[in-house]
């Protein structure tokens, strides 16, 4: 049977080049369809690891891959840098800004979340979040600015201001962020300076709820917090965070005078629910049928961190980039099933793989169900599975040589200070 | 004899962490003094290679080094990241932005130079330079989003308008960036883009003189044409450019129209001269005296790119790394020698030691004088010279990795579009 030229092909649009979208991709590969892949950026990022690019100890290159490099050899695969301004469903359109569409005959939306201030949207120009490279530069720069500008006062209160780090939220990332910025003040930078005592600096970790790293057994919390008081972090459990501010935080009435705030407490989807016009759970994302479309679109499929899915024990499944990947899967799954007649999968199924998180650049814990491991050889674990999940040779060998070399040296390799043209 | 403690002695400001400051530094390592190194950004640049940060072979971390981190272990450097605004000859202080100041004994002013748009400077919007990480990245950010626009539109003259590429100037920079750009849509690029055929890039070095590289011998500079006429470069001679604009640029009556432009024309020197007050000369460098001393001001030093200089047949001393290091090192003995009441070396003397400038990822030309070299013996030449000048073994294997990696796969690392808050 011949082919038919791939432009007469059905027509995949995916929106978001993020684990869900890309995992779709490849495993649509060989299917007899051409697929349209439309990104904001023109890099699929690493995220597990962007913490470390915040932190000095990765360069972004190192965990960010051009998208279209990733499918050069993909003839049925077209990428567009453009963002998505809405979807007309009834039409099978996407519209991109500048007034450009593209029709799609099966759409996936795997857009994503952003970090989310509950309402309070003002609190984001003084307590920044990481979600993508800016956001990793901005705070790479607004710590080590901050040492620079303690270094350079006579005024022990505007030292005290700029030597003061709090995180908000401690879940992984905040105590991932945590753990490291402290290392950086207590045993990284405190040569390098002759004014300040990095070691002076402070690192609080202020969490609203009752513990650390919630979604982890009691343990393995317990265990991270014993680890990163150790680092140097002061821990601030219960303590919901009531006002973000030019000079620092407010709870209650207790102030926090600071000027490095970095918000890892809450994210909130993308708005592909709104553009497909479906109802979405109370962080914005899209309720979804069991197979992952959307309400009454049959063609239009959202996944990852966008959609709201719940796992077999009815519990939500996480936002981590296992879920997405098998999210996506799937749903190149059913695209061949129903494209060849096939019977279809039966309703999406998240299996749980397991859980990790590092604790400054020697420990970490992981939680593998009935295994659960803690200290330096949960961070080999960690440091295994992550340069194992990392596309390529090259970023393999890249990130693997940084963190060898920050292991042997105790230093780390990308600590530039960039300026943006705002700043000029 | 017992030393002083560092804070009674003699006190040397060194303003500007290039390759002249550092040098100078360095030269005065156990010399009996303490220096404060002040600089406006954190990091030591390796300009030399800023090209290749320019167009996705290197990682802006690959060719920066924080500048507080190469003298950690020298006690008697303090380093401040702040602007200079002025100097004040008489009371022998230096002013920072924000009001500061700081007190000299000696002081050295090696704040560099940027580029000149001889009076048009509205051309800058249109034409940036290349002088700063901040340029680097926002150039590849131009280059890289040409190609996606391009891709994007359906008209084909907004395609030909964005797939053209000028570069004015065709000094060192000016060649080696059409070169590599050259070679980017030539040879890495096409198997990636589905609707433009980047072969169909143009590349053009537009210059006002009658060749290439005019500091070199007419036989390279020959070579090195043919060369990068190879590669898919324009070569445009004697043609002086009229006026650069948001479509492109004029040259008497003759427009190009193109969205990417580069400025590799012209630098003008830092205000050094301004600050204390000397004569300069038609690019702003400052007058010295044949010890590096600035007018009447016998404790005020003047070295690299921002002092003009020539050498023993009266030629005007290039702004290049090797030059700026030798007064680096020439100031650093005068000071040396007058603290300690020794006989003054005689006036500075710069010795030449060589040009090197690569065209491509392939060949290079280089001249030592007697022994000239072209194609690619003179590129491994420049690859192992420079690696050779770069500080610490973590960059020199960074960076000959990545040319590994680009030689033997023909793949650009550096190839993220970061965008700056502006374009949000």
């Amino acid at each position: 049977m011949n082919k038919p030229p791939i432009s007469d092909r059905h027509h995949v649009v995916v929106v978001g080049g993020g684990f869900g979208g890309l995992q779709c991709i490849k495993s649509l590969k060989s299917a007899n369809v051409r697929i349209t892949l439309i990104d904001q950026r023109n890099h699929h990022l690493f995220q597990p690891l962007l913490y470390q690019a915040a932190t000095t100890i990765l360069a972004p290159s190192e965990i960010a891959w051009p998208l279209r490099h990733l499918f050069r050899d993909r003839a049925d695969v077209t990428t567009i840098m453009a963002q998505v301004v809405g979807v007309e469903t009834g039409a099978c359109r996407v519209y991109l800004a500048g007034g450009e569409s593209v029709a799609y005959d099966t759409l996936v939306l795997a857009t994503g979340a952003r970090h989310s201030y509950f309402g309070n949207d003002g609190w984001e120009a003084h307590a920044p979040g990481l979600k993508t490279l800016e956001d990793a530069t901005a705070i790479r720069r607004k710590i080590l600015s901050a040492f620079e500008i303690a270094e350079k006062s006579d005024d022990p209160e505007v030292q005290r201001q700029h030597m003061t780090f709090v995180i908000i939220g401690a879940g992984p990332t905040g105590v991932e962020l945590a753990g490291i910025i402290a290392e950086l003040a207590h045993r990284i930078l405190p040569r390098e300076f002759r004014k300040i005592d990095t070691r002076n600096a402070r690192v609080l970790l202020v969490e609203a709820g009752p513990k650390l790293l919630s979604a982890y057994p009691d343990t393995l919390s317990a265990y991270a917090k014993a680890a990163v008081s150790k680092l140097g972090v002061e821990i601030m459990l219960d303590q919901p965070v009531t006002r973000c501010h030019a000079d620092g935080i407010d709870m209650g009435g207790d102030r926090i005078p600071c000027k490095t705030v970095i918000w890892a407490a809450g994210v909130q989807a993308s708005a592909a629910a709104e553009w497909i016009d479906v109802d979405c759970d109370r962080v914005g994302r899209a309720l979804v049928n069991p197979d992952l479309t959307a309400a009454e679109h049959l063609n239009v499929f959202v996944i990852g961190d966008t959609a709201a899915v719940t796992d077999k024990s009815g519990n939500p499944v996480p936002g981590i980039a296992p879920a997405a990947k098998q999210m996506g899967r799937y749903v190149a799954t059913v695209i061949r099933q129903r494209l060849m007649g096939l019977t279809l999968p039966g309703p999406f199924r998240y299996r749980h793989a397991g859980s990790l998180a590092t604790l400054g650049r020697r420990a970490a814990i992981a939680d593998f169900g009935r295994l659960k491991m803690k200290g330096p050889i949960a961070w080999w674990v960690w440091g295994i599975a992550h340069i194992f999940f990392l596309i390529g040779a090259r970023s393999r060998i890249a990130v693997a040589w940084s963190w060898f070399w920050s292991f042997v040296t105790g230093q780390n390799s990308a600590r530039i200070i960039t300026v943006t043209e705002k700043d000029h």
